[in-house]
């Protein structure tokens, strides 16, 4: 167990929107909250995977919606609390444990804020290593955990507990309540028990989010991030065109960018829904996901979401390696390319890499 | 108490789909779905308002959707119960009455299966004394009773339990969530005590929907119908046009009919949202919600619903009066003409007919 205090919740919202591959939500806001909670209610107790009794009850804490408006509908606070609330009483029992579901902006620091404020530890671990945009797209569902019961509720009050026959029937429902609650949703989700939470989730996350942030901070830059994830630096140019759509709850679109230096003369295309799915170099696919495709500012470093994009902006591209589970037949189903709807086969960012390299 | 057997659901059912006024859903898959549970679990125990202790619980057991869409849906049956039973566990206590939230067409012979399933008593009287579109539009609205916590199921083994700040933003999750499990649900809601049980429902409409369809199986026509309902006859002719849509869940549309006899020459228009809203002679208003407008088969009697009306069918069109709480300002806000979305003061349709009788 180590404590997370106000100073770290910078390190950790810049670390989670990198591995947030341009989605998760807008670390700024998480990060008022998580400091907020903090300073009213003391430091997050954080445990490892392996600190998590087999008995304990741990819970996913997450916003639901599309980025584009959550930036625009701060959560009041007590959102979280009433859908924590709700799930306990339709479990019957309390929850030992606030569980984040993904690393990516607003969701990687809302579980801080969650965990303070109940009083409960935080896991360092989630469901997804990144950010994907939706409900059964995370670890726990490989290994066949349902994601109901699951609560939702609103900044008006409003809330719901549903029950649904598999996963992705929770998506498609708690989808459509989100859109009605005005595209925003505080939600808790996916019950585990201690074993469960061990055996399905991606480890230490937390702990990297912080280590990223912290690196940056240090003065390491791209380089020293990029290396500590294993990525590839794919590309480096200028934002010249930004398509984006709010559609059915999920912010959609693409962004073209225009290569400079070495890059000069090439276009990179990506294609995001709330994350970032494809990246396409003058018509030839160089990422897809599970892999992380990571954007950021080309001077500072700095994490840029997909909801930041805008012409003029020079950024640098990169793609790291996912948690190998995403790269088995069941992870690829659940979020490989054609989960997205592109008819491609997932090729490992490291395979791209060296035949690309042989290639030149 | 009463005991209401196999036999009497036919009358039920047909004089429910007169006070339907188009709408409240096919009465036939209730009907069959009633007698299916009669058979099996015995007939239906049927209390009085008055009858009712003050310590009661009583819940609206309906289903919510677009009539056009039930039509096809058939429930599996189950979904009902399901539905109760995630209610009851929400409030942690057991359902005393089941309570039909309107009379019409499937509404009022589902709560008949419900009581003979679970062996509840089931109460004469209803949240509308007609059907109306929307869930806040009930007499209970009026006495400022929540509708939720409510519950819904569907076919395929989802569930949904919500809380919401009023009874508005109920039918706003509630429709949104119902569209998602495919266009109909079933519900329970509007958890009531044996006092507001009494204060608030429309009393006597499950002995007057029998009543109604025991006038017309003896032969007493449509004069039989409408005298027992103080209804006035407005028009009579040949529908020569419907248009209708499945909109958000509801099916909207209007038909045209032109006069024949007396009101050759003539044409009528109706609007309607599941149910009827408006009926327009020759471009005049001539009744309005909150009174029932009435459409039946000009040879037999037999009510046509909304689903049913089609090119070709002679009709005969007729209003009878609400309930007179429906005509308060308060009952007026929630589903007087201007509830609807049409710019008009409600006239009552006996002081209608009154002022067209000094005309003509």
């Amino acid at each position: 167990m180590r404590l997370l205090a106000e100073a770290q919740v910078e390190d950790v919202a810049v670390g989670a929107a990198l591995l947030g591959t341009g989605g998760g939500g807008n670390p700024y806001i998480g990060k008022l909250l998580a400091q907020q909670a903090i300073r009213r209610h003391g430091p997050a107790r954080v445990v490892s995977l392996g600190e998590v009794a087999d008995d304990a009850l741990g819970v996913f804490s997450a916003m639901m919606g599309a980025p584009t408006v959550m930036v625009e509908k701060i959560p009041r606070g007590d959102e979280l609390v009433r859908a924590f609330r709700a799930l306990e009483e339709r479990l019957g029992r309390s929850v030992t444990h606030v569980v984040p579901a993904e690393v990516g902006g607003i969701n990687s620091t809302l579980p801080i804020a969650a965990a303070a404020t109940l009083g409960l530890p935080l896991v360092d671990g989630d469901g997804m290593g990144r950010a994907f945009p939706e409900v059964q797209m995370c670890t726990p569902t490989i290994y066949a955990i349902a994601a109901t019961p699951m609560a939702l509720a609103d900044e008006k009050g409003n809330a719901a507990v549903i029950e649904t026959v598999d996963n992705r029937w929770t998506e498609r429902l708690s989808r459509s309540i989100t859109v009605e609650f005005g595209c925003t949703a505080l939600i808790a989700l996916y019950p585990m028990s201690g074993v469960q939470i061990r055996e399905s989730l991606v480890p230490g996350t937390l702990s990297l989010a912080e280590d990223l942030g912290r690196l940056l901070r240090d003065g390491h830059g791209i380089d020293g991030v990029l290396r500590r994830l294993r990525a590839h630096r794919l590309f480096e140019g200028k934002v010249v065109d930004v398509e984006r759509r709010t559609v059915g709850g999920f912010a959609r679109g693409e962004a073209r960018i225009d290569g400079v230096d070495g890059d000069g003369g090439s276009t990179l295309r990506l294609r995001f829904q709330n994350e970032h799915l494809l990246a396409e170099r003058d018509g030839e696919v160089v990422a897809t996901v599970p892999d992380l495709i990571i954007v950021v500012d080309a001077e500072t470093g700095e994490p840029v979401t997909t909801e930041e994009l805008r012409y003029g902006f020079r950024v640098a591209v990169a793609a790291a390696p996912c948690d190998e589970r995403w790269r088995s037949a069941a992870g690829l189903e659940l979020v490989g390319p054609r989960a997205f709807g592109y008819d491609l086969d997932y090729v490992p960012i490291e395979a791209r890499m060296s035949a690309g390299a042989g290639r030149r």
